[in-house]
Formats: C-alpha cells, sequence, structure tokens
C-alpha cells in the first residue's frame, strides 16, 4: 500500500472503537462512542459514519482505506448476521466506499483480534497459533502454517463452540455445553442471577435485587479484589472449562502458542490465566501440551483495530 | 517411482497385515500373521520380517521399497514409543533397508490411514479431512488444505485425545474423560467388565465369569444382533460420545468430511453412524455442520496399506 492513513474501526456490542494508523503503522488518533444498537440498522450505520469522520478530519496523511471489525458473520464484505446489532444482511463495505469513495474491508472481530496478534502481538513470528476471546461471547481464531484458517466454507475457527461439557447449557449457537454457553460474560451473568436468586450472598446482591443488573467485565474484577466468593467460585470452574477447551485444542492442532484476550481476560486475565494453564496441563497430553506457550493478548483492547490495519494492508498491497 | 511393487505393511496390537501393490497401484498378493507382541522387541521383528519374506518371494515385479504402519509415535523412522508394542526408541526404517537393501518408510498407523482414506478413499478429492480411527484406542489424522497437518511439533492430530466430558474416566494419555477413554475397544471391555461386576447381565456374562474375555468388535457385532441391552446402551453412549468429538472438530475446523474407520467401525459402524451423526448435528453449529459429510471409511480394514504404499511414493517421486 501507499504510504497513506488507514483508519480501523472496532465495532463491539456496547461501544465503537476508532483509530487512525499513520504511513508507519503507529496510531495517531483516536475515536469512541456507543454503538448505539437499538434504533435499527441506519441509526447504527450512522453511529459508526461518526467515529470515521472524526478520525477522518484528524490531520495527518489523507486517508487511503477504511477498515471494520464487525462482532458477527462476514461474507463478502456483507455483515450476514450479528447477534448484538440491527445489521442482517447489510452491505457494510459497499455502503461505506460509497460514503467516503475509498476502500473497505470488513471482517469478523475475532478474526481480526487473531489476525492483530499474529502480526503484531503476543504470536509474532508464531505459524500455528490460537486466539481465544472472552468476552460477551467468546470468538476465537485460527492460524494454521502461517495461514489464517477459513475451513471448506469459511465457517471454521469457532472456538467458543468446542464441547467441554456434554450436559452443560443451552447456548445462542444452538448446541450445549460449549465455551461460550460457560465462559462467555453473559454465561458468567446468567450464573450470578441463578446463583443470587437461590439465596447465596455475594457483592451482586443489591445490584440483583433491583433487576437493574448487567454484568461488566471490571464488576469481576473488584469483586475478586474484594475476595467475593461466588465470584471466586465461577471464575475456578470459568478457568476449567476454558482449560478444558484449550487441552482439547492442543492435543488436535499442536499450536506454538495459545493466545487470551478479550473483555473478560483484560479485565481478569493475570488471575485466570495461571489457573487456565493448571487445568489445560491435567487435561492435555504432557508432551505435546509441554511445547506450547499459553499467554494473555499483548495488544488487548487494541487487538481488533491492529488487525483491521493488517487486513488493510494485506488487501491493498 | 519408477514401476515396481512396494510392499505395505500394517502392524497392528494384534495382527500384522501385509499387502504388496504392483505398478498399477493394484494389490496383488497378501499375508497376516499375528504380532506377537509378548517376546520382545526383536521376536516382533522376526515376525515382520516372515511377512515381508512371504510377499517379497512373491512372483511380479522387484520391490522398490517397503513402507510400514505402527500402532504408535513414529519420529524419523524410530519407534519411539508403542503403547501395545515392545518397540521403544526402535530404529525400524534402518533395521528394515539394512535387512531388504530397499528403502523403507515408517509411520504412525492411523496417520497412514487417512493417508490412504485422503489418496483413494472416501476422502479422495478432497481438501479439509479428518479421519477418527476406533479400535484398541482411538487414533486418527487431519488434512487441511490438502496437506497432512503436524502441527507445531509435529504432534497434532490426536483426535482420540479431545475431551468430551470433564468427569470421564482417566485415560492412558494422562489425562481424563477424552474421546479414547469412553469409546475406544479397550474402555467397551472395561465397561462390559464394570457392569457385569455391578450384576447386569448380558451376552458376555458367561464369558466374563471364566476371567478369559477379551472383548473383539466381532462380539458387538454379534451382541447387538441378538439385541443384547447391555451392548445397546453402552453403543448408545459411545455413539453419543463420538457425536460431541465431531461436533467439536466441525466447530473448531470446518473441515468437507469426517470419515470413520478402525476395528469398531468396520464391525459396527452402520448401526453406530447415524447414531453419531444425530448426536453431532444437536452439538454442532447447524450451518457449519450442514456442509460436512459424515461418513465410514471406504478402505476399510486396508486403508493403512493404501496409506503406506501411498507414502512409499510420495517419498519415492
Amino acid at each position: 500500500m501507499e504510504a497513506n492513513s488507514v483508519i480501523a474501526v472496532d465495532i463491539g456490542g456496547t461501544k465503537i472503537l476508532g483509530a487512525k494508523f499513520d504511513q508507519k503503522g503507529r496510531i495517531e488518533a483516536r475515536e469512541k462512542k456507543g454503538t448505539k444498537t437499538r434504533k435499527g440498522d441506519e441509526a447504527a450505520f450512522r453511529q459508526l459514519t461518526r467515529v470515521i469522520d472524526q478520525l477522518w478530519t484528524e490531520e495527518g496523511s489523507p486517508v487511503q482505506a477504511i477498515s471494520i471489525g464487525v462482532p458477527g458473520v462476514v461474507r463478502d464484505g456483507v455483515v450476514v448476521f450479528a447477534p448484538n446489532m440491527p445489521w442482517k444482511e447489510y452491505p457494510l463495505q459497499k455502503k461505506i466506499q460509497e460514503h467516503y469513495g475509498v476502500r473497505c474491508f470488513v471482517d469478523n472481530d475475532a478474526n481480526l483480534s487473531m489476525l492483530g496478534e499474529w502480526r503484531y502481538g503476543a504470536g509474532k513470528n508464531c505459524q500455528n497459533l490460537i486466539g481465544i476471546f472472552v468476552g460477551t461471547g467468546v470468538g476465537g481464531g485460527i492460524v494454521l502454517n502461517n495461514q489464517i484458517y477459513q475451513g471448506a466454507t469459511g465457517g471454521a475457527g469457532e472456538v467458543g463452540h468446542i464441547i467441554v461439557s456434554s450436559d452443560g447449557p443451552y447456548c445462542g449457537c444452538g448446541a450445549r455445553g460449549c465455551l461460550e454457553s460457560l465462559t462467555s460474560k453473559n454465561a458468567i451473568q446468567k450464573e450470578i442471577i441463578a446463583q443470587t436468586k437461590r439465596g447465596r450472598k455475594s457483592v451482586y446482591t443489591d445490584l440483583i435485587e433491583t433487576d437493574q443488573f448487567i454484568l461488566k467485565s471490571s464488576m469481576l474484577k473488584r469483586a475478586l479484589e474484594e475476595k467475593d466468593m461466588l465470584t471466586v467460585d465461577i471464575m475456578e470452574r470459568v478457568s476449567q472449562y476454558l482449560g478444558i477447551g484449550t487441552a482439547s485444542i492442543v492435543n488436535l492442532l499442536d499450536p506454538e502458542i495459545v493466545i487470551f484476550g478479550g473483555g473478560i481476560m483484560e479485565a481478569v486475565g493475570p488471575y485466570l490465566l495461571p489457573k487456565i494453564i493448571t487445568h489445560a496441563q491435567s487435561y492435555a497430553i504432557l508432551r505435546i501440551m509441554e511445547k506450547v506457550k499459553i499467554e494473555l493478548s499483548a495488544l488487548k483492547d487494541d487487538a481488533c483495530l491492529y488487525g483491521a490495519y493488517a487486513l488493510a494492508l494485506m488487501g491493498e498491497s
């Protein structure tokens, strides 16, 4: 790509992060707004353009491309389906290109976070890596033999939907007992509410009684600092399931590194990671496991932005 | 490779199968002997040479190469470890080359069965396929993007050791609740004995009371024909676990086809496969699952022999 700027955007269920990358791949400006998911698809699009407009008018070299990560299934620039967004079969790439007159790239946010960690983060110089992103849901991605692995029909990499407990809860994916149904922020919130309703006291009790309880990752961090036993217990199970999922993946794919990212890991990763590793070791084949690095995301909340930037570079080169 | 013959050998825990492939890849002679695993590593080697000698002296074109599948971990022609064989760090490739004066190829039997199915069997023309071989243990292999996937350290493809039940029995791999610990012939045998000892009657009762019970796959077939309820119950669970394992693999890797082979599948595959598919469908993401073929091995007991033949062709070309 020529030496121009790229606007990268990470659309999440609650917030839109944007960044303008300069010619040397440094972030020279940032923008952040709420996602506005409840007012229909065009309102969500307008909110996205507000973030881009803000970055577009920043000083610096002209914008060459816009690259966007979306929390859903993306095919050929079209957002096929995004569980926490109003878009359905929404031609996002085309609309952005028409609106701004520059090339646009769109991909799934977990894929892009994976790409970011691989090119610029914890997976730099690795040829086989797995990303597990634990947030509102559990996403992920797979790089094998130095390529993003897409599978036969482009559906591969559903790391969040490997089964870790055959009798586990049902999941939005239609199955039950998958990683997402047991370890996502949504799953943790459900478990906190269920335990509270059956009478268990915790730091969340008062909040739940007001019926306005929406779990934020930062609450988990505070609860652990306060040694809230409900949180400790739930985190123990979460780490066990993440360890079991890691073990299955390691036995199957023998990667160089497994990278944990996402909102939950960013908030309580240093607490969870050693536990995840311990459980993974007790479920994986040791001769494979002992060679695998298991690390936290290096780029943290910026992983998707860096991945979007990398995607634009790949697409323009 | 020049137009000469290849001797292919499949060493199993109980029997050694050999075949001589002619210049056109047809099997022109076969040989079969017991494995003799109990008399030390040299006795096992001599038994192997008896099979090869028999094929070597068959009429037809001269032998160009010998290619061998071994039920264990193989690295650079050395049998590092084989749970049901006396060989440990055994330089099989070198010994066969010295003994016969032709090139020898050695690989893991499940890998070769996978290679056979890919090149000549149910996975012909597929670029992404998974093999699950259910026999004494559970082996398997992975072909991704038209290449045997080895992983970062050569340990990949341990399909038998993905976790399907976090509280399942311990396995020889050191972990618990993996496919092998729940669905292998050894696992089924243990379950039959345990159920019998707690008083459950079945077609195996008399045999178990003599303390000489060694389960053969053919017994399962007969027991199902006789509608033995213990066998029906155990096979239901086996198919559920195989379905869950299949679902995890499908969600993660989105292959074109999953191929089931091995002794158990050869004996009762037509009974098990529809059940496995039903369970896989209830645990996998349907938009991925509906595009994946799930089939029985086409080459059956010959899969490893054809894979060994393919390995020799690849090595000599």
